[in-house]
This record gives C-alpha cells, structure tokens and sequence, in this order.
C-alpha cells in the first residue's frame, strides 16, 4: 500500500533506491508565490551528503538536483514541486557479496521476505539515501518557515556516552563549526575523537540528536492523534537508525512529581510565557509558544568491518564480512534530516492551522 | 483540520467531550465476518474505568457503551461499527473555577488560543476520557488478532524511580493480577504504596508503560514515513500525558557500539530468529518475527492538590487550586489505552499488508 | 477499506443501517465558531424524509437528531460534530420475504458476494436512508456556506419526459412551493399527475435534478484530479440511483463547435464575467466567479409493485413480488440530498483554498 | 493543497508543465512481482501523444519516457516506480502573445486569480500533456489488470452529431483501425470527414468516448461514497475538456420506468448474469460481474484559429487570435486517457477488495 507520502496540506512523496537512477522527491501543497533558495538546498544536502569529513563514510555523492516543475522564474505556483537527484557513485559491485545474504541489523531479511523481491544493491528504498529527498522537501519548508519567523536549530548532543551537559547556554552558530555538529566545541572534540577511535576499530557508535524550534506561534497541533509532538514523534521515528523519541521532560518525566513538573504560566514582556518548559512548548498537542525541543536517539550503524554470523536466502549459516564505505556514527549527518523532518512538520501544521478558523 | 481519525485501512474517528452529552467511535474499514465480544470490550474498558481502584480517581464513569451500527447478529458486516458511551457522572460545577483561568500544564490556554472558543467543563476534547473510544476499538482489533494469533501485553514497568528489574521473566498472567498492573508482585507493592503516599501530599507521579507484542508476523510496516515503530510511535505520543517512547534498545543505543547492538540471525527449531533482540522485533521498519517491544514515558497528572500560580483569560495572575477527582498517577489505567493503541496500528498493518503482493 | 467518509478538510463519515439502533454522522474539521441552526437541519431533514407528501413513500421516519459533540452554547468549537438519528419505523418483517432472495437492480446480490454477509432488512447500508446522515452535514455546510455569501439551489427539472423548458427564468423561492419541487407550477403539476399515475400502476419513473450555486467566488477546485467538477460529480454520483452527472452544457457540449461553445470574457459593473456559460461556472476545474450549474440524472426506483423474476441465495429461479413502501419517483426527496452533497463540496474546497496562499 | 494524487491503495501522483522540464508520475502502492511492460507504456502513449495523425494537432511529443525507480531486472518490487518525460518541442514564444490575456473558454483567468502566479506558456499544468503521465501510470494499471483477466476498451462513439448507431455488435480490434478510434470503420470515416472540414473552418468540435471494461469480478465498490461508477466518474470528470460521465442507461435512466429499467437477475452456464444490463454492471456502487460501460462527453477544444473578444490581467478588452497548433478534435487522443483513468479505478478497487474479508 501506497506509504511513501508525508503530510497532509504541505505533503512529499519521495522516491528512488541508492543503486537505481535516482532518488527524488514531489512536493505537493506548497502554496504559491515563494521564493525558492537553490543555494539553501544545496547547503543542506552538502550538510548530508558522505564524504562531508573525516568521521563521516568516505562513500561520494555528488547531489546535483534538478528542479522538474512547479517554479516559475524561481517562484513557487502552488503546482507540484519535483526534484530529481541522479545516483552517480554507485559502486553496486560492493555489495554482490551480500546479494544472498541477510545483513545483520539491515533491512535485508525483512524486505525480501515482505515483498518477494530485493533490490541487494545498496539496501534499494531501505538505503539511508532516500533521506536526501527529504532533506531537499526540508530545505524549501524551513525557507517557508523562515520567512514566518521559525527557525528550526537541530545538534549533537551525544555521541555514546559523551554528551553535552549544559544545553540551556547554547550558541546555534556554532553548529556548523566543527564536524560533529555540537554547538560545545569543548566537547565535540571529544565527540570527534571518540568517533575517529571507533572507526579505527572497524567499529560504529550511536548517539543523539536534539532538536530547537524557536518562533513557533501558539495553536500548531490537533487535539486528538495529530498531537504536534506525535507528529513529530513518527516524523523522528521515520528515519533510518532512530531507536527513541523524547520532548520536553521526556523520559525524565516518568520519575516527576507534578508539582516538580508543572510549569506555571506568567506574563513576561506582556506575553504569556511558562516559568519552566518541562512541556517542550507543547501542552494537550498543541504549541504553546515556548521553544519546543525533543531529542532522537540513535543506533550505532549496522555496517561493521568484521566479520558476523548471519543466514542466507537459503537460511543456511554464513560468515558476513564488513566491506564497503560507511558511517562509523551517523549523527553528524542526521542533523539536516532531523532539521527537514521537522521543518515538514511545522509548515503542515501551520498550513493545518490556517483552516481551523474561517 | 480533520484530525480525529485514525489509521489507513482499519480506521477509527472518535468525537466527544468529557462532559458533553458523550463520546463515541466509529471504526470504517473492519472486515466482515469476525465476532464482536461485547466482554472483552467490556473487560478492557473497566481496566480504563477511573474509580476502579484505591489508586486511581475516584470520579466514577459508567462506561455503558452501546453498537449503534455495523453488526448484524453478532458478526462484523464490512460496514461502520459506531459506538457510543454516553457520559453520566459529570461534575461539570468541579470545574466552574476555572472556566476563565488557565490550569499549569493543562491544554486550557492552548486550546483557548487555538480555537478562540473552549469547552472549559473537564477539559473538552483533551480530557483523557476520550481514550474510552479508543479502548473500544481497540478491544474489537484485539480480538481480530487474537483469531490470528497475535497477543499484546502491555503492563507497568516503572512509577517515578520505582522500576521493574528483570523484564525477561515475564508471567503476563500477573499483569491484572495487582491494582498496578505490573507482572512482579513485589515490585508492584511497592509501585503501590508510593502512589499511595504520594496521593497523600496531594501530588502526582510519573511512570512508564511498557508493550510487548508476541506472534506478529514477519513483514508488517512500510519503508520509508510508515515504519511500523513510527506508526507505534505516533500511537503512544497521542495519548494524553506521554513524553516519550522508544523501541528495542531504544535510548540504550545511542550508547551502543555496532558490534554489542547488532542481532546475529541463526536458525531455531527452522525457524529465523536473532539470537538479542536490540532490534525490538522490527528491522529497516518492518517487522522480523521476533518479540515487537517498546517503552511509553508518562508524565506526572497536571492536577494536583495544592495552589498554583498561573493567569487566566485576561492575563492576569491568579491562583489554581486543586479541586475534583483525579489520578494520582496514570499508568495504571493507561495499560489498556496501550494495548488498544498497539492493537489498532498492528491490525492496520496486517491489512495494509495484504495488498502488498496480489 | 475504509469507505464512508467524504472530503479533505471538512470531512465527514456516516454509519448506521436502515434497521439498525439509527445512522449518524461525524462531521470532522468543521472550522471554530459558527452558529449551529438546529432549525435549518430540521428543514433539511422535512424536505429529505419519506412520507412527506402524496408522491412519496408513505413510510415514516421521525428524523429526531441529537447533537452528541462538538457544539458548546450552540457554537461550533472545532472538535468533531456528532449527529444521532434513531431509527423508529423499524418494519424490518417486511424485508423477511427477501432475506434469502436477490431483488433485481437492488444491492442485495452484490453486497452479499462482497462482504459475504448481508443485513437483508431494508438494504442495510445501501438503504438511502443513510443520506439523512448526509442532510444534516450539508445543512451545516450550507450555514456556513451562507455566512460567505453562497447559497445552493437544487431542483427537480424533469420526471421522465417532462421537463422544464425555461431554466433561465427561474424564481427559486417557488422551490418549495409544491411538492415535487419544481419552481415552474405549470410543470410541477404535470409532474405530480405523472408520478400519481405511476405510482397507481404499481410502477416508479425516474427523473433530473438540477442544481445552481450562486455566488461562488474565483478560484475554487484543483487544477489536476481535484477539478471542482470531479468532485462535485464524484458528490452526486454517491448518491443512491444516480446514473449521470453534467455540468454547464454538459453532453451537448460534445455536438458543439468550439466556436459556439467558447465563453467571452468580458466587464460589466467591475466585474468579470463571461457573456455565455457554456462553462456552467467551472473552467480548468477552477471556479470563475459565474453561476455554477449541473444535472444529476436518477434512474427510475427499483422496488415495483409488481412480480418480478429473479434469483435466491441458492442461484434458483424465484419471483420477488414487490412489498413494502417505496417512493413512485425518487427525485422529489433527492432535491435536499444534491443541496447537501453540494455544500459539503464547496465548502471544502473554500477551506482547501485557504491554504493555497500562505 | 495537495491535490496531484489520486487513488487509495494504487496511487498516482503526476507533475510537471507543458513548457517546463518535463512531466512525471510517481506510481506508489503497486504491488511487487509484476513485469513492467516497457512496449506496452510506449504503445499507449503512441495513442495519445499529439501529431499522430491528419486529425490531431501536428505539435510533436517525443514522448521518450525513463524508468526512474521501482523496478529491478523488469519487475516491480512495491517500491515507487517513477516515470519521467522530458518536454523536447516547446516552442515557448509561440504563447507569448497570450502573457497577459485570458483565452477564453481556458484556465488562464482562473488560475491566475487562484495563485497569483501563472506559468503562462502553454497553460502550464492545465495542459492537457499532464494527461501522459496519466497514461503511463495507466498502461502498467493494464498489464496488471490483463493478468486477472480484465480489459478496458474505449473508443469514440460521436463526434458532433454522428454518432454509432449499434454499439451492440462491437469488434473491440477495430478500435485503432482508423485514425478517430470508432470501431465501425463506416462511422469512423464519416467522423474524420467531420473533423477535417471542422479543422479547415479553424474551428473545434466535441465528442463522446465510450468505455467497456470485460472480466471485472462481483464486488468492486464501496457502498456508499466510493461507489465504483462515482469514482470512474471522478476520474473522467478529472480529464481535460469533459463535462459529463453517465454509466449503463445514463441520463435516459431518467425518462424510464422502473419496470423497464430493472435488470432481471438469471443462470446462464451456471452464472449468475442479468438479461438487461441498464445497471451498466455496477449496483449499489458494486460491480455485479456483468460489463460495465459508461459515456464522457468532451466539449470542442478551446482554442480555435479565429478572432475572440477577451479581457487581459489588467480587465481591458482584447482581441485573442488563434495561433499554436491544437486539436480540431479532442476524442481520438482521449481515448487511452480514458482507457488509463479507468484502469487506475479498477485496479485501485480490486486491491481495495482484497481487505473486505480477512
């Protein structure tokens, strides 16, 4: 059944497998007359694509996108917007080892046995590629967003066990400045090596994701199951290698008191604020006007360089060894999906919100 | 927006305010020919039910539901099952105090916001009773599952710091077997006493609910936005009170090294199993055969017996004080809204799963 | 699948057999603060139900509605509206001598193959009764709609072969003014005599609904799949006995020269018009601001006084004698199910054009 | 709003422009293990494409079309299939004259005042080359289709006035024997004369393509909104330059009487058929396993190679001059649009069926 589609007004349809043609995304929904900023697609992919670094899979891909249709002199006209990524660097042959074989951790088995039929090149639709479309759809969402006043600010917070301890002090700026992408570079460096030693290893770590959405208005969010934090919860969830979701107090939460927990409201500048945020800016599903945050976690790649037990397609016993180029940590380039996914998310719910009165 | 349906192929819309005239379901998309056992509805809304025991509410709803629609002499007939539970016990003068003030971590201010217009009685559309709808479809998937061998098993796991240690060893049978539904009894005694107490300071506590699905059949879920842990994920979060969720290793694994997460295949007694489990049963999104589980964090309840500091429609500073019948901690009736939760995705799965090869 | 819900933002979904506890609807994404006219549903529902007049079937319905959600102090609140109609004049013996028997050109031979199960009493779900669900949706919608300046103005234009020969002079207030509602007095009374006459002889005779929308503004309807036309024409062809839908000059359009067909574009008092309507309102699938015009064709009522040869459940020859109380001709009562089709349509796409430009 | 996709289960997205980079179609929810027939696409898009003959327009399409996604080694893996065509003979300037004016009779003004931006050289995505894609995605809706023994043959049975008079005795081969696709080569040839004469005149003229669909099983169809004659009659409203759809007796169904108009049900070699099909195969929205046949009135194309009165985007009066090359006739090139359109409802339907029981 048709389930490649997110979103409801705002709503992108992605296509393409790692080893195929291309990978490519339709946006359909987005209202007319924006600006569309190829430079700031182009800065997103880049902050995506393998190859970005020493941490990152040494694996390139070039990303040259090709805008299809729905721009007209570079403005947006309500018609669908189609983008085209062409796959270059696909050394298919990396994986032929594997065609029989079902990866440890991958999606392999459970593709082959759904469907019938696999695409081994790659991993097909399962590929962490297919998020490059999504990170496209994000680049023009968070130029909506933008121009609305919403920014959208998504970091490292940990890399197995080293995290950052004091999130409230944070300098968005320094995101981008080093290649964790940790706003601390204290403790990035610290991230970064711990990355580079595991990889020596032959090995692969996970780690966290946190994400800011600063300038959210309040009343984004539907009552019942489009909760905003639900939303952005399968959102998180849809990515590759995410294991948990969290907003606000989060897991923390579950060993609160109430009246720790509840965060009192109060004026501030005659605006409504709340004195703590342990809601995550978002209260009954629906934004309150306080930052929202929310971490994602992470699991450490499957791909290692050793060899694994495995089964093959004949269900008899193998021996799957580590080849190919990969992530030892995938978060550093998580971070612009985490930003795409929710900059999905937002301008659906803001659109959403335009009709809930009239 | 429309927002108050549920799934693609087995798709629930419940409406309904806690203190309006009642609240109701009507499932579209439930095949014909299965019995609906009006018992187990029945049974797993009393799990629900406040005032069901001495540590849940003791506001009392009768939870007389009655089928409207789509059953003809017991069996499902392909066609909207609707239902419909009238309310009965409604103090709506309980919550006359606040019908102009805003309420700390409730949706009051939001929702007033939102919609420019509020049902102040209970909380409208954001009260937790609307999980009753819920509960009853998802007894009636239950069911359908169950005919297909898939049982879920939700239960507590943790209140506040109070957790259960040794998860593998579960008797499910213990679950209803104490007023807290955790499956270790000594655990549970003291999970009891804690909300016991803490009920006593006129406070709330936190808690976490965890699901394990056992039978469910290799190749449910989507690849890419419908993952089967993101559609679970986007279940738990729209439940009243959740903060987080995570699956498998869940946070675990943004520890994790590649080499420690990943989950060997081998063969059992014919069978493909993982020899660990890190992956909670769903591989790439989709699932593998193994035991599905997953984590639900709640938060503390928001009401709390003592006076707040807040403002009210007019800005202004007021005073909240605690008054009405509330949980003093919710996990132990939010099991059931858990399992029918759970239930509802698998089911939509199932069928959705159907189609895919023809 | 999931089946009995219509429209994207303003969406509703119906229930409920002929001979069941009642049918109902949920009216989902129906925007904050409108009156509710309990009144005008009530007037919807007079012009809708059976036994209205002499050329109706002289079955009653009491048509009582209970109004279960989404309304507080008679104002919409934006959370889903649920509307109960009982059903009372239950004869559901009347249907015994065709539990087992398939009447020609009815529902029971399909829906017993489909859903392998059939609710023989009064059709089940395929009985129009179920369009009373749909009346009170489009008496909400038509409120909402008038609020904007746009009023629906269905008719009956022909029964069998007699039809209202001037259109273009039409005095809408006499709609109503008599009981076949044709707004042409002289026609109306030959059509009264032709269905009495019809209906003497034991027989049902079929007949054209027209339907004007005046005052819709430009710019409603989707530029591809969404044409405003296609979804108007999907509305109506929904509706139990309807065979055909056209729009503006419709199937003569195929014998016109685009010479004679093309409508000029011109001013008259600031405003843009079009000197003909060939487009009957609609071009590209896009309103233009003209006067939007249709015709919905209903085939003559399949339950006939008369023996008829047919088939049982068993594939064996039987003769269906005809029972019960059916209406002569159908389009009299049809008249407030195309008004209520139709605004649930406009009003959609009014909301779906709020999102467009953002 | 998103409004590029149609279809529940097999569904289609479409973009592109007439004058842009090209126009694609994103096929998701096809089910895995079909050949993709790469002739069979090409064979439709023959049929439809511009220039193929004396009585269409002689712009030219190459029409060369590229497999994106979604199939490996020949055979669809339920992964979506995208499909591009690349625009090659645009000759842009040739709309220049028509920047600012508003053609009557097309989309200009309409989507002009709907987005406040309109790609202005060959009605952007009005156009009729939108269809191609349709056609693609219908043509693989065939193959799969054809292998459960279901085939869908269209045809032109009028053009203006001359109409085939015995649509009983039809030899489906001769569909494509002669250039207007009427297979009745008396007919026909009368037909094409019409058409030329038209054609020297500058003018344009209407028609009517008929469609059968043999093999269709009982119990397509939903019962009450997604009646499988309501969504064929979406889809054919949905193509281009339509303005009415009637299915089995139509809009003479209007004129009959009841007892004329029923199907008698009856055995024939142990099937169960009816000896009249007024029905047109489909009864109370579901299919009854008899052929299933409906009409789609076209109105004359719109532009026509003479001097109209118009307005431009500033509302002054203009004069519209014919120029560009365009179909004097719309219906030989409707037919494989009607052909896909309507495979694109069957099989969405037959996969929608395959949940009913479970």
């Amino acid at each position: 059944m048709a389930a490649n589609t997110f979103g409801e007004i705002f709503r992108i349809t992605t296509y393409g497998e790692s080893h195929g043609k291309g990978i490519g995304v339709v946006i359909d929904g987005c209202p007319s007359g924006f600006d569309i900023d190829l430079d700031a697609i182009h800065y997103q992919l880049q902050r995506r694509k393998p190859g970005q670094s020493a941490i990152t899979t040494q694996r390139r891909e070039e990303e040259a996108f090709e805008v299809l249709s729905g721009v007209f002199e570079g403005i947006t006209t309500g018609t669908p917007i189609s983008i085209l990524i062409r796959n270059t660097d696909q050394k298919s042959k990396d994986y032929s080892h594997i065609a029989t074989k079902y990866r440890p951790s991958h999606a392999d088995y459970t593709y082959a046995k759904k469907y019938g039929i696999r695409d081994y090149r790659g991993g097909g639709r399962s590929s962490a590629r297919e998020t490059a479309a999504r990170v496209i759809a994000g680049a023009i969402a968070q130029g909506i967003l933008k121009s609305k006043g919403i920014t959208i600010q998504s970091f490292v917070s940990a890399v197995g066990d080293i995290q950052m301890t004091d999130i409230k002090k944070l300098d968005y700026k320094l995101i981008d400045d080093n290649i964790v992408r940790c706003p601390d570079n204290y403790t990035a460096e610290r991230m970064i090596e711990k990355i580079k030693d595991i990889k020596k290893q032959g090995d692969t770590i996970g780690g966290i994701v946190t994400c800011h959405i600063i300038g959210c208005p309040v009343g984004l969010g539907a009552p019942v199951f489009d909760k905003l934090h639900a939303d952005l919860g399968k959102a998180m969830l849809s990515i590759n290698a995410v294991k948990g979701f969290e907003y606000g107090s989060g897991f923390d939460a579950a060993k609160m008191l109430g009246s720790e927990h509840n965060d009192a409201f109060t004026i501030k500048d005659d605006e409504v604020i709340t004195e703590s945020n342990h809601a995550g800016g978002i209260l009954g599903g629906i934004s309150n006007g306080m930052p929202i945050n929310f971490n994602v976690a992470f699991k450490p790649v499957a791909t290692i360089m050793r060899d694994q037990k495995s089964i093959n397609d004949q269900n008899e016993a193998v021996t799957v060894s580590g080849k190919g180029r990969h992530d030892p940590c995938v978060v550093p380039r998580a971070v612009p999906i985490v930003d795409a996914m929710t900059a999905l998310v937002i301008l659906d719910h803001m659109l959403r919100n335009e009709v809930v009165r009239f």
